[in-house]
């Protein structure tokens, strides 16, 4: 398939984004034409210097407010398109797109709109360029891909076709299947754009909020395998337009873009298996969802504080590195590595999460087919390779084999007296990690949907908006179908990043599950964990909201433990005191509860908040 | 009139909250259920806080899914309802919130819904509270305030009565007249918001958008006169859910919200002129808009570059303070202050306006009414006094008597041959400031356009969307009625702001207008001007745009002239290089054209970003 994207998605000067583009690996752009408008390249130089990056000029947009006129503004907008045909001969572009009327458009007559296109038509093949039509899902007249199928059948003109636009047609809630039917020959363009599901004006909608494939809520996927299934092989192309993508690091956005198209081959080329049909699409191997998490990686250079509430919440202590200053913890088969290599005195944090996969080899062949940045890692010659890749939030994520007692701990000396096997003790209530909670700066959270969804395979729920002392911190949960791993991406409030501290300076989490928090809480208190204090408000509220018993309400406020309850399932967990970037939760699931605690996170993010205040000062 | 505030409108802890309410001068607060079940502070302190802080606690909400419900979901309800009374009994308020039911209500049944708000109220009356009940816009059976009115009614209790807000009704569409036939006795509590105009689902708009009276869309005014002319001489509350606000300072946010209510007494009260109501409205000085500009500031260490530049658009040099390193330019009436004082390094960049009112002294009582910050300005016995408020943006804005020539200007010693006088020479192209261009900080924006709007009495006009290599800079026009003075206040993009420069890196301008533009142009060319280089792409599109004959595109190309139009109207403007945070603009108006280029403007920004960019290379 051959790749393209507007300039509009990105940031930069045209320089810029033709730059990016080439090195992100597109195969073409489309210009967009305030772009060019505004660079001081001429389009003899534009041209010269898409060729020597080895890209093609695959569009020329957008060409507007057309047809469905009285004679004398069609004779003005002829003038204005031949001016277009004159620039586009210069920049060696041979096709244009026009949008369907929506400003000047007074005659809703197709025969009418139709012919005028058979003059535009004319005049384009006088130039050598073509006409790529498209229905803007708020055209006046014309707002359907079929209706401008049913318009460009009647022009009957070699150099007018379609462009087709997901955006247009998903965002109308339009059926897609239609495509399948029209003549591959006369798609002349395709535009692609997913979206969040928002209930908006379509027009703001899509000005502001359109995203790459795979961070939206449409179904690109399907609307590509009908795409193929028509027999188009043209250039398929990013048309983004996104508040966030235009004000954020051009080379960054340029590869996030072509990693939704690379993600896109590879799903429809799974659902299209067996089928043969012109356009070829670039596949990757194919990994399942991970098993599990292999371990989570602490990384700080004073690993006292950490270990202490580790060894609190019953993990055993299994050794040091025998090479590096880097420690194992486990508990069964919960293993966290406190790693104090390249810490250079920052607050502890999560640097990052192993995770189970049949074929670590292929997960990452797959994760560098799709742009990931693979992490640098020293191995001696009798070390375990682990490989990984960095997530767009800098968490390293490394593909290990799934393995009840992995072949890397062995490079631990033994320490405690328990193991990082599976096989476990009696005291092993923790049994797994629940979920992990990990800090994303707004300017890079659809990328990192992106990123999670299509390196890992993981699914996106529905996104919960949680209110804090500092503004709403949004949260999305990615997880695998069954549950085995859960991560919960959340968008830091602006204030925090500006602050001298940085993004990181919201804190993540671990959260383990335990089979008896009860048992786990009162371990801790014998032990003297500094658990967060909940406050007594939240209890009185509490036994407002739910029907418990004054023995449960009191062994909860006791333990500090918060309580949620979903239907017949029954949430109850308990966080540990900050440190540095860092602490720890432990939730037991009751009943089949399948949430996060959204109603009780806000008590957590005030007594962090106040407690980190009180800190500073 | 009572003002009061919901805490959730604002940033930060409880007690956070509480403090800013108190010093930016509300009576009272609603405690928003949330903020109290984070607390650490006891029902008990929060009340004895609000006592030493002299503010009353007026609601206690929300109380959500009540009425419309199986009488097992009612007992539970009543059950839940008596904790809160409880808490409310210790707090000491003594009304709560009841939202009409979202979530559970299965009968659509206004008798038996009248029956349950009954027993509420009888429950409530026994804890000597009472309840406001709300049509929320997304009420499952009951969203609006009419249907919840005949619901009231049907209660004839009296302890249930109503809660207005200003949101839900005027959301919806809903005609607010019907307030006043409503007996002000059964009138609880009033909510207000704004929300800018958007069309998008009621909920999302509700919980994200809305902004303090003044800063959006809704006639607010009119809300405010039919409240007023029903009777009710209770509370009145602002509740804001605004993701912006809810990340931002506390303490200004508080006084933005203030001011928001102060100006709404002022405006109610001057529709109201003559009649008579229970509720006392606090007014202010009245003034009346801007007559026009006695000076703009531009605070500068090296004033020799942008004196050039003035010097190159026509401009002479009138004087040097007689004891302040501050010089004043002139051309005819239009006076530019180059000011050396506290530059301190910084670049050259916009730091005040001169106001000509009608009525200094009162301009500023207004302004210090309604929370302004006045300008520490010192003044030996024989200069003009001038008496000035700190904008939102740090933009000193200065009030002066109406004036051809103002008396301060004889602080300055006669320089050059002309004079600071509105006589002017033959010489005098330019005939007045057209505008000026204020960069915002995204999170004060709201604020000043409340800002503008009550302290100078500035009409907001369409906001509009600007394209930049840096992301979408959002403009949106101030003025009077009649043009004498226009401010366009421009959202700065995210990344600017995050770079080390500040959020001042966005150069603001001061754009003159000429009578003729080609002859001051050409005198900017003689003298060495350095302009803003327009790309001859720009010049090309120009010609198929519009059909303007080759000797004018030739001349506009020559002078690096922009050009737009607007059904008659003609726009012809140009740049200067841009002087640390600074450029001019000359413009000239045609026809009555009243835009600002704003098809222009991408070509700006990029040359802008691009030689910006050059210069740190």
């Amino acid at each position: 398939m051959r790749t393209s994207i507007a300039t509009v998605c990105i940031s930069g000067t045209l320089e810029d984004k033709m730059l990016a583009c080439a090195r992100a690996g597109f195969d073409g752009i489309e210009i967009f034409e305030q772009d060019l408008l505004v660079s001081p390249l001429s389009p003899e130089e534009i041209r010269a210097r898409a060729d020597r990056l080895g890209l093609t000029l695959d569009l020329y947009q957008p060409f507007r407010d057309f047809e469905g006129v009285e004679e004398a503004v069609l004779l003005e907008n002829l003038r204005r398109a031949e001016a277009k045909f004159r620039l586009m001969n210069r920049l060696g572009i041979d096709t244009m797109l026009l949008c369907s009327n929506v400003g000047t458009a007074t005659i809703d007559d197709d025969g009418l709109a139709a012919e005028q296109l058979r003059r535009l038509g004319d005049l384009a093949a006088s130039y050598g360029v073509r006409i790529a039509y498209e229905a803007l899902a708020w055209g006046k007249f014309v707002n359907t891909y079929g209706h401008s199928w049913e318009i460009v059948r009647k022009v009957d003109h070699p150099a007018v076709g379609l462009c087709l636009d997901s955006f247009h047609i998903l965002s109308r809630g339009d059926d897609p299947s239609g495509i399948e039917d029209i003549p591959a020959a006369k798609i002349f363009f395709v535009q692609l754009a997913d979206a969040p599901v928002l209930s908006m004006d379509i027009l703001s909608w899509s000005r502001h909020y359109r995203v790459f494939p795979g961070e939206g809520g449409f179904d690109m996927v399907a609307f590509m395998k009908h795409l193929v299934r028509s027999g188009y092989d043209g250039p398929v192309s990013l048309e983004i337009f996104n508040d966030v993508f235009r004000q954020s690091d051009v080379e960054r956005t340029a590869v996030d873009g072509l990693r939704s198209l690379l993600w896109l081959q590879d799903r429809a080329a799974a659902g299209l298996h067996g089928e043969n049909h012109p356009m070829e699409l670039r596949t990757m191997p194919d990994v399942r969802p991970p098993a599990g998490l292999d371990y989570a990686e602490i990384r700080t250079d004073e690993p006292e504080s950490v270990a202490r509430m580790l060894a609190q919440l019953g993990f055993e202590f299994c050794g040091q590195h025998r090479r590096k200053p880097v420690q194992l913890w486990a508990q069964g088969g919960v293993r966290v590595i406190l790693n104090g290599q390249r810490a250079g005195g920052a607050a502890p944090a999560i640097s990052g999460l192993g995770f189970q996969v049949e074929d670590p080899h292929g997960a990452v062949e797959r994760a560098v087919g799709l742009k990931a940045t693979p992490v640098a890692r020293h191995n001696t010659a009798d070390e375990q390779e682990l490989r990984g890749v960095s997530a767009p939030d800098g968490t390293e994520v490394f593909f290990a084999p799934t393995a009840q007692r992995p072949a890397w701990v062995e490079e631990f000396g033994a320490g405690g007296s328990g193991g990082p096997g599976g096989s476990g003790n009696a005291g092993d209530l923790v049994t797994r990690v629940d979920h992990v909670n990990l800090a994303q700066p707004w300017q890079s959270f659809d990328e990192a949907v992106l990123f999670y969804e299509s390196v890992l395979r993981l699914e996106t729920r529905p996104a919960t908006e949680v209110p804090s002392p500092m503004g709403l911190v949004r949260s999305q949960v990615m997880r695998t179908a069954d549950g085995s791993v859960r991560l919960a991406l959340n968008i830091v409030p602006h204030v925090l990043e500006d602050a001298a501290s940085g993004p990181q300076s919201y804190p993540e989490h671990i959260a383990f599950q335990a089979s008896d928090i009860l048992a786990v809480a009162r371990r801790a208190v014998a032990a003297g964990m500094n658990f967060l204090q909940v406050p007594q408000n939240y209890y009185e509220d509490l036994a407002a909201r739910y029907p418990l018993d004054a023995p449960t309400l009191a062994t909860l406020q006791e333990l500090n433990l918060l309580y949620e309850r979903d239907g017949n399932g029954e949430f109850l967990h308990f966080y540990t005191e900050t440190i540095g970037n860092l602490f720890l939760e432990v939730v037991e699931r009751r009943h089949g509860y399948e949430g996060y605690g959204a109603q009780n996170a806000p008590v957590r993010l005030a007594a962090q908040y106040e407690r980190n205040r009180l800190r500073r000062r």
